[in-house]
This record gives structure tokens, sequence and C-alpha cells, in this order.
């Protein structure tokens, strides 16, 4: 019986929800008790997707999905719970990523299927791959998800999943605190 | 472009198809470059399976999937090669042994389309499951998969998956050697 609320941040790299949604979750449990995760997870299968990197997008996205399987369930705990679960990546990425390589989107959703729960709202924080790499290079990271083409796929994924699924999106372009504001304000009409 | 030929060994646990699989691989290599595969595998992928057990039917099915995708690319390039490549449980063990588990078998199948190929033959070592424990006990060897109710499960849906697919289904009772020349005679028609 899930009387909590689970939140998803989503977006391309550079652009800015992973370190938004670490001042929503600070601003946020000054009240309630937040519980801050990610995917891939510091499980063990999320580990091996960080290490053994060179495989198939389809065994990627298997293992992605794998790795989503037993964070759902420890989620379902948190949300029973009535914990505020914030979650930096979900579903949508292995949508928006992986079909990005070619693989069909019909079977990753099927795949994803029994492994997720639908969160109770969904950010999108869309900006142009132009502006989320220069933000990347800045940090001086870059992984094989940061190229420019690709990531244009990536985006236009993001969007397309976002309008199906009722995401709601968050210029990123725009400053923080805007930002921040701007997110602060949906969660504050749920919790 | 294949030229190889891949023969697939199914069956439960005490049914008899790894050893005979190994006498039929030492008869072939006498004449023929044969090399001898399993699932899961002993890349990474396959160890985390075998250490990492306490997930969700769905989970070990997604990794069992994955191991399988990375398996079934390597297994390409022996064939493209001409090779005869003998390997002990592939797809049909994760549809037999996962679904007795309750995990649907639409799910499973859909899963693991993309990421398989059909092999030239397999067989079907055919058991009660009774036998096959009685024999496995003798080898001081118990896993999960080897409770007798699950196993009546598996041997129902390996015998469905068998007249679907047309396997050839052998009578893993009948003595060591009848079961040998049995198999041996099927695979001379195609090598």
């Amino acid at each position: 019986m899930k009387n909590g609320i689970l939140i998803v941040f989503e977006g391309i790299d550079g652009s800015g929800k992973s370190s938004c949604m670490d001042a929503a979750v600070s601003e946020i449990s000054k009240k309630r008790d937040v519980i801050r995760t990610s995917e891939p997870t510091k499980g063990v299968i999320g580990q091996l997707i960080r290490t053994h990197t060179d495989v198939t997008p389809e065994t990627e996205a298997l293992l992605f999905t794998a790795d989503r399987a037993e964070h759902t369930k420890e989620m379902k705990k948190w949300l029973d719970n009535g914990k505020i679960v914030m979650c930096d990546r979900y579903y949508a990425s292995t949508l928006a990523y992986q079909s990005a390589y070619g693989v069909r989107s019909s079977w990753l959703r099927k795949m994803n299927e029994p492994v997720i729960i639908e969160p109770d709202i969904t950010f999108l924080f869309d900006i142009s791959p132009e502006m989320g790499l220069e933000r990347v290079e800045s940090r001086g990271e870059k992984s094989k998800f940061e190229r420019l083409d690709y990531l244009k796929k990536v985006r236009r994924n993001y969007l397309k999943i976002a309008k199906e699924k009722g995401f709601v999106i968050i210029d990123a372009s725009e400053n923080k605190d805007h930002v921040l504001a701007s997110v602060m304000e949906h969660i504050s009409k749920i919790i």
C-alpha cells in the first residue's frame, strides 16, 4: 500500500537535473523524510553497468532494466513506509538513451513494463545538447553518452516520452534559482 | 555469414545432458573443430548470476538474457568461422525455468527475441523430476532450481517449447550409451 511519493528527474547530462535535485532534497527534507536515489544504482548490477561497458546496446538495456527491477522493489518499500523518494533517472532514461542507439523502442517498453511503477511526477530537464555538452565539458567529464548527434536523438526521444506520459518539462537553460523555484512549485502541489 | 553448426542441449538437472554433451564433444572433435560452451557463461554477467542469487525472478530473467546477448554475439563469430558450437542450455532454459516461477512467458519470449539465434538442433533430455532429483542428490548437489513441484512445471514448459520449436526429445531415463548413440545419430545427419 503505497502512501509515499515518487519524484523522478530526467534529462541529458549537463541539464542540471542532479544539482537541482540535490537542492530540492535539501529543501524538502526540512519538513519530510526524503530518500535520494539514482540509476544506475550503487548495487552490484549498477556497478557492473559502470565497469562492464563493452557490451551491445541490447545487453546494456537488459542490465539497466535488471538493475531497475531490484531498485523498484526497494523503492516500493520506501513508498509503503510513506517516504518521499527522489530518483535521478528512471525508466525514461533507458527508453531515451538506448533507443537512440537504434534499439527497438517497443522492445525496451515491453521489457520495462513489469518492473516499473509510475512516478507521481517526472521532471524532464530539457536543454539543447550543445549547451548540455558545454556544461559537461567545463566539468571535465566526457562519457560515451555525450556525443552531440547522439544526444540530439536522446533529446527527441525524451520529449516524445514526456508528451506521452505527461512529464513536467523544465527549461533547463534558465538560471538555477529560477529552475529550482519552478520545480519546487510543482512539488509543493503534491506533498 | 553462418556456416558453422549450433547444437544445444536442454533439460533439468540430473537429466544427464551435460555428461552426454561432453561425450558427444569428445566424439565429434576427432573429426571437426568443436567449441563447448554453456549458460550461464563464465563471463562477468554469468558470474554475477551465480553469486547474486537473492533477486526477483524478473531480475534473474533479465540477467540471464543479458548474459545470453553477449554469448550469442560470441557464438555468431564462432559459427561464422565454421565451428561446430555445442551449448549446454540456451534460451529455452529461461523460458522453462523462469516461467515456472510465474513470470509471464510472453514477456520472456519478447525479451529474448532480438538476442538469440535459432540453433540447428536442440536436444531436450526429458526425465521425470523424481529420477532427475535422485541422480542430482547422489552427486551431493542441491540448488534452488531442484525442488520437485517446481521441476514438474519446468518439465511441462520444456515439453511445450520442444513441441513448438521442433526440438529432438531424448528419453533420458535410458542408459548412457543408448542416449549417446541416439544423440550422435541425429548429429551425424547434419554435420
